[in-house]
């Protein structure tokens, strides 16, 4: 199954295009969970637990897994491994590199912690893109991010208008080989629309709904209601929503709360 | 001491402005080294002990030891324990992400590795730069790299010139709040001077000396001829010069030969 495929049947059974970012950072976490010796794992598998029937896919965060070294890549794997196989997950590395490198953290993102799909930086061109397609893997492209500098280069305006719609395009031509998403920020919806015009069908992950202020509403308004087109990520809302011992049950319902807004915009 | 005070004077005890990329592939290894447990440490330490004194710093690929997952890692942080303190340490990670996930790459750079420099990608603007500037550290924006689909982004035309000016430029500012030098291919010597005049003093991070093609002359003759200006990386070339028993000794060789030809093009 392609990863749209996998996605479409989950976000079906569950009612659900939302993704849950998981971003652990001990000193966000529980007092009760951050003392413990596998305290990052034992964080995502509560966290899981408590989410699962209500995600269409996962999103680890390679950073907050790498931040604790050598133990964090182990707590990686073994919370990748508490994901149910039905779920896709992907993994949000945004690398960009030459393609010896690339391949490489390809085999860091599929052979190592078993991911359906990956974030990639596309400022190198298709080299740095190219070794991540592989069969029922998907490939999202950073277009336009939800940050305040990405006016910097992301907006600058070439001679076919700004760089994020020349990527948006590129993206969409590079799908021809292979599986092709893009990475498009919440706090843009305005400019939303202008992607999908440029990018066709492919599937949109957009990132921080929620904490990051993100309007649901508008962005399922501008680039499509369904999971096919659009996986709406949402990390720091749901997994903090509570420091106390009832963390768990925290976050389900803020996604919950979550899903329920989404859900009133796709119909 | 800043970065670039550090690389000057390794730079001038070891009269070379060659740094040795740490690319570790056990699929590149000679067979006796592969097959050991440890054998990425094994053939790090090896290579570091047989270059140390013809290199102004090391440059280590994180895509080379994540691929082997939390081991990989392990390999990586005991390599870098090898080098000797004085030699400057570059972390080649060309992350690039927004900033509370940056701060935690950041940590992993130089809390986990003990990194004196890392490199990063401009694509999200400043706000993906900012959480790697500290203290003594060097962060390494890609400016203009060696791949051939550089051409589709970093070429593209904007209403100031080039993409990868506009970077050069926005690198010369960002400098004010830290230490920041530009990743420059060694493939295009022909632009390089276009971005010296960008980028006024920054220091020049060029790899693709050597395997890539590089013309290690034009490159000193366009951006600079001292450690301070131009660093120049060479990997595979020096990592792989045999695979035999001998790898460690061909590797200083190597290493001796690129430096003599770069130090006749420095005079």
């Amino acid at each position: 199954m392609s990863f749209v495929e996998k996605v479409t049947v989950q976000s079906a059974a569950t009612n659900s295009i939302l993704c849950v970012g998981l971003d652990p950072d001990i000193n966000l976490m529980p007092a009760h969970v951050a003392k413990q010796q596998h305290a990052i794992y034992e964080f995502n598998r509560a966290i899981i637990e408590a989410t699962k029937d209500s995600v269409c896919s996962y999103k680890l965060n390679s950073a907050f897994f790498e931040a604790y070294g050598a133990r964090g890549i182990s707590a990686l794997t073994q919370s990748r491994a508490t994901i149910p196989s039905r779920i896709p997950v992907i993994f949000d590395i945004k690398r960009g590199d030459v393609s010896h490198s690339a391949a490489k953290y390809a085999e860091y993102a599929y052979d190592v912690v078993d991911a359906d799909a990956v974030t990639v930086n596309p400022y190198m061109g298709f080299d740095a893109v190219k070794p991540f397609i592989r069969k029922e893997k998907c490939v999202f492209v950073l277009c336009l991010t939800s940050n305040e500098s990405a006016d910097e280069f992301e907006l600058m305006e070439t001679k076919n208008g700004p760089l994020y719609l020349e990527v948006a395009r590129a993206a969409k031509r590079w799908a021809k080989e292979g599986e092709i998403g893009l990475v498009v920020g919440a706090t843009r919806p305005d400019v939303i629309g202008r992607i999908r015009e440029a990018a066709g069908d492919l599937p949109f992950l957009v990132p921080g709904v929620g904490a990051q202020g993100g309007d649901a509403a508008a962005v399922v308004k501008a680039s499509g209601s369904s999971a096919k087109h659009t996986i709406l990520a949402s990390s720091r809302q749901i997994l903090y929503a509570s420091s106390g011992r009832n963390y768990a049950d925290a976050a389900s319902k803020e996604l919950s709360d979550l899903c329920e807004t989404v859900n009133r915009s796709r119909k």
